[in-house]
């Protein structure tokens, strides 16, 4: 018997950063995560335990502060590129670079309507994601977005499913409809306007599911990944994955009282899992 | 040696309940996570394993659906009155009933900048809070807001401190003050329009944080308070904690690189911690 | 109208140590996260900005280190009173110091039953707590126990409860109990052997619960807290809080079988909670 | 453009189990979450909102009770088989069934040394988990174990590693190794012993650990796979991955004092990074 070692990576994960921009008249700020990862020529590091070939991951999470000094990190997905060159123009032993990143939103502070300059307020659980993977013939970007948590209280109806010995639950014309879309996108062409593609398809996105007359998870899935495909020419692919969060009716029946969809049960488990990937035809 | 029981309370936590309100053109929704709990005449249970004045925590959970199908859950403080109003004409084993409830915000979606009848966006971290405690006497308010995020990055510095033998820190002008403010106020008065009071005191909280000259978190800390406690005749009281979630300069001197307030490590632990009460003298 | 400043502290949160000790034939390991919090003559600093009296929370974390270097970490509450003393002699303008600290447990790992000497595995989520409290006059140690996960599957009765209109809720000879135990001890006596003694508490509890032949929540913690009492001489009070995560039954009927208190469904929320205070009288 | 719908699954997560086996003199526990999902024919619901061949995720909860009823819950490979038999052979519309579970460990709550029959103590965060994934032609079993929090206070060094000029970590002979571990191992044969087998690799995985003279995590890494792969046959490939949770030195420096590996600062984050493959060749 022998052991070959496979597929494996090392790389420093959790690096945060806030990079603030001082413009004359008020203050722009970035705060967001890596995770880097190396894959490489580190067999011997593994196997005999040489570490000639091991960039420390304390020097990736320098590198990061470094050149956070010498670009903007906006957008994130440049950022990110920046730091891939950087690697693999001086680790000849790195064959890929993968870094993920998620953006913590800020937004500015109103008073009387106006924003502050210098003042941000926390931006919700919602985060921007992007994930760059390069080799030295290759970039391959996807962007994304997590937790975009959304309901809908009316047009959302499960009917005419398939009915096993199992099965209790109620046909229903009209449910509440919550979930926390994942979503994940692949840029087809270059030169992508990175950010206004981002909030485009964020919104594509939230707009489709408040609007659709939903016969399923899966349907108002399928409409808002539609939705984006249709509207950016620039992304080939999207997948989504939406929890479906439910809120359950009260049953007040034993008290003599008719729940008319006024009173829920919102609850954490378990919940339905919808996921699917949508393309365009090449 | 004779032991006695001492103060005791039970009751059901992590109740949850959507109270979804159908206008003629719009819904209204309205998600609530309630803990109430009762104290009373309970010795026999503790003692003896007598249940006979023990009504079940599943009963309390069942109560908070039944009075929701009565009463608006808006504002929140007047919802937990009427169950609290409920426990105590009901059961005359208990002596007090403490009400601690937490809202999870929703936003209307916005399309095309006009907002959605019936669909919704989750509205961040941020908490309003309400505990309303009572016995057949009296009634107490606290109204709160737990994890408002804020950040300034100017206008906070933190200079001529104490120093002893194991300080090390630098004095700054010019720092990132980053913390999430949980805020609970008394109000003196009766008859309070809870929810506009509410948006007013957040409101007062975030303006002065974001305007204020900071010496140090206390200094910011108090002018809030003050603020709050100015601009409402209705409130009393006020307690604010502000963690002080530290945003460090990285480091770039070791690369013959100078950081002017630009690149910062956001960080989790440890942090300060400032809390303090303010109040109004009779 | 005017203002007074209330009570206020300040200190520095979540300050996290691993202290090692090499002993001669095997290390010994104490993990520990500290609160550290002043009151004091600080008035000037909320007020006006006025940082004289204020000792940096960076210099508070600084001085935790140093100290672990002098003394040892074990048992928690000496090192606390350790760090105490400093901080009250060398700060006349502090009152008051609450330290707070958690202990995550290692135990050593097993090798054919054999205890390694440098090797350890983390114990569980269970903790061990202290919070000590003192001024110059007085310190008061309160230790506890946190998130002692328990659950018997018979011995376990909820009957003959209070019903009213609301209440659905079945009587139950046997059910099973699961509950996360939070205890908090006060000590009557000086010179405590902290660390025994914590683990007999813990032990008196774990067995009462499994041995204790349970009507209700409240009736087996009202038992858990007098076995403490009697057993320990040197404890004079003790509050037990202890949720009741439900296990609820799978409801089989529906399908044509009978569920014979065989197959349950865990669940978080919602869950009653139970608290209670048990003393000596003088 | 056309766009087409790719690779999409949909079922149910977080499915809570607890099945209570009463044997004459004791009870046996076992506590599962349940990931369950499907792929098959399930364009119509997605393109048209057809739902006639969803089986609704609340009937694959339904299934899991009942047949939990029918079929031992350990070992959970084989508890899994039996529901996935279940979906397939009733459901032509799926052609892929996927099943990840965890495992929550509870012990037996022991007094004087003896194990209780039927009071229990949870086991820490460490879980056993097990993915089963199976079409009709093919079963697939992936076992594994997730956050296995281990540390060794010695024999573990960091040198001889690749410096640039972001470099500044130095050189360590001795170190603090921690890590919380998640494997996942495939297995090779069939009529596999799961259950012991499970606990004959966690031991391996933690003996290894502990006395591994460690020059990287990756050398520790690949030395733990080593051992599993070489002690069990029925095991042709196992994955690792372990995040180097750091734990600094505390500076002393400034205060005039050494520290001689002492006095340690447990981070979370930022963290290191390890994964790796090990095969055996065919």
């Amino acid at each position: 018997m022998r052991i070959t070692l496979g597929q494996n990576n090392y790389g420093k994960s959790h690096v945060r950063m806030l990079r603030l921009s001082r413009q004359e008249r008020h203050h722009e700020i970035k705060e967001l995560t890596l995770d880097i990862s190396f894959e490489g020529d580190f067999d011997q590091a593994h196997i005999v335990g040489d570490n000639s070939k091991i960039l420390a991951t304390d020097t990736i999470k320098n590198t990061v502060y470094v050149l956070a000094k010498q670009y903007p990190p906006e957008p994130i997905e440049e950022f990110a590129e920046h730091l891939i060159d950087h690697f693999l123009t001086y680790n000849p032993q790195v064959s890929r670079v993968k870094i993920s990143s998620t953006e913590h939103p800020w937004n500015r502070i109103a008073i009387g309507g106006k924003p502050h300059s210098t003042s941000f307020l926390r931006g919700g659980n919602e985060r921007r994601t992007a994930m760059v993977t390069a080799t030295r013939e290759q970039t391959r970007f996807t962007a994304g977005i997590e937790d975009l948590a959304v309901m809908k209280t009316t047009g959302s109806a499960f009917e005419e499913f398939l009915r096993d010995p199992y099965t209790t639950l109620k046909e229903t014309k009209d449910r509440i409809l919550m979930t926390n879309v994942r979503a994940e996108w692949q840029y087809a062409a270059e030169e992508i306007a990175y950010s206004p593609i981002w909030h485009g398809v964020r919104q594509a996105l939230i707009e489709t599911f408040a609007d659709h007359d939903s016969r399923s998870v899966q349907h108002t899935l399928y409409a808002m990944g539609e939705a984006v495909l249709k509207s950016f020419e620039s992304i080939s692919e999207i997948r989504l994955a939406m929890p479906n969060k439910h809120y359950n009716l009260a049953d007040l029946k034993p008290f003599g009282l008719e729940n008319n969809n006024e009173i829920f049960v919102p609850t954490e488990e378990p919940h339905g899992m919808i996921e699917a990937t949508l393309k365009k035809d090449a």
